[in-house]
């Protein structure tokens, strides 16, 4: 059965990296004593090494340890024998890159169809919808494709914000870009605050954590959707 | 002789659309009675004919004329015969695929480089840069390349903010995004403040407004580049 949680982000404001989803992890994990992680997208340009470091860290709260993909000779076979997957934020671009370079996305979309319990953050969040049209992040790399795993059936756009009525910047708000999206594209956005994930079990999806999040339909007004609240209509 | 005007941004916020330009604009196309408007980019996904009568509204101001590429049968005539050129922001994705799919780069550049005025604003300045890899926009389309004019031997990051030290969001500041640009990328950034404007002149370029730009070169610390510097040092 698959179990992911898809979170907007792995820190919250004034907290320690996942502390606010340790409980989470704690049942999410159960049966885990080694995580793979996947580092590619490299936050502030951090290195593989470093990254892993700091999320071995966060994880030995709840005595697992971590191991990270560039670690292993062969990145598909890592995947596949891996216990628990994290994939972590950073740049979008530069994961969805090295994803497609290793040729690793059937095989992470595969483990977790078999049941592999799957956490993002993030970025690591983004590669879960159907594609990476909707990240916020800067595009310093040129990826392959914009397709990413399509475990959920709809776009996700982390750290969602929502419009400052004091700003006085020039720039597109974050509601003004995914109109914009719609333009183009038609499958749903889901705006996550950051606190908020989505937790999928099996083929049951639901909104979870404080906040309410908000959502784009195709053809539609945006709109609140609160917290507990089932995902199984957007399609 | 190139002239370009590759602004940070169309608007200053509390004044019209090009207002804060507009005595600039009346120099740079004193000898223009029409200006050909590339409305691509539509921001916030606005036709390319409603973008283009916006724009005529502005220009009607120093009583210059505005048509719309899309007017045009052939987009590449219009472009070789055109008496000066605008294009305008919104989003750098559609800009660029557009410009792709109308196979219209080169012939811009080299309108440019035999002198046909240009003025770019947000997305159309990102397009003088060597790459779009700094824009700030959502890859909303997959275009078939990053590459873009290289009028300028740097690339453009318009919009340029300054991290706000209240953020309780945990995304990325502008300036971490542009470091990690440099993680993957050498060619120096300049990140443009809204008000800013790089002044060309042959291969002379200037910083021009009222704000001082900051600069991103490679293995550097960022710094700032008060209004009126010569910018020719940057390659």
């Amino acid at each position: 059965m698959k179990s992911l949680i898809i979170a907007s982000t792995s820190t919250i404001h004034g907290s320690g990296p996942l502390e606010y989803l340790m409980d989470e992890l704690r049942v999410h994990f159960k049966s885990v004593n080694e995580i793979l992680f996947i580092p590619y997208a490299r936050p502030g340009g951090i290195s593989h090494e470093d990254y892993t470091t700091n999320i071995a860290k966060a994880f030995s709260a709840i005595n697992i340890s971590v191991k990270g993909i560039h670690q292993f000779d062969n990145p598909k076979k890592a995947i596949e024998n891996a216990q628990g997957i994290f994939t972590g934020g950073g740049n979008t671009f530069v994961l969805v890159n090295q994803l497609y370079k290793n040729d690793v996305l059937n095989s992470i979309k595969k483990a977790i169809t078999k049941g592999t319990p799957y956490l993002g953050t993030s970025a690591g969040s983004n590669i879960c919808g159907l594609t990476m049209n909707t990240t916020n992040d800067m595009p310093i790399v040129y990826p392959p494709s914009f397709k990413t795993l399509g475990l959920v059936p709809f776009n996700i756009n982390p750290h969602y914000l929502d419009p400052n009525p004091d700003s006085k910047h020039m720039g597109e708000t974050r509601e003004t870009r995914i109109k914009e999206f719609h333009g183009f594209n038609t499958q749903p956005v889901i705006g996550l605050r950051e606190g908020s994930w989505i937790e999928v079990k099996g083929d049951h999806l639901t909104l979870r954590g404080k906040l309410e999040a908000r959502i784009f339909e195709y053809g539609k007004a945006p709109y609140e959707l609160p917290t507990n609240s089932d995902l199984d209509f957007l399609k």
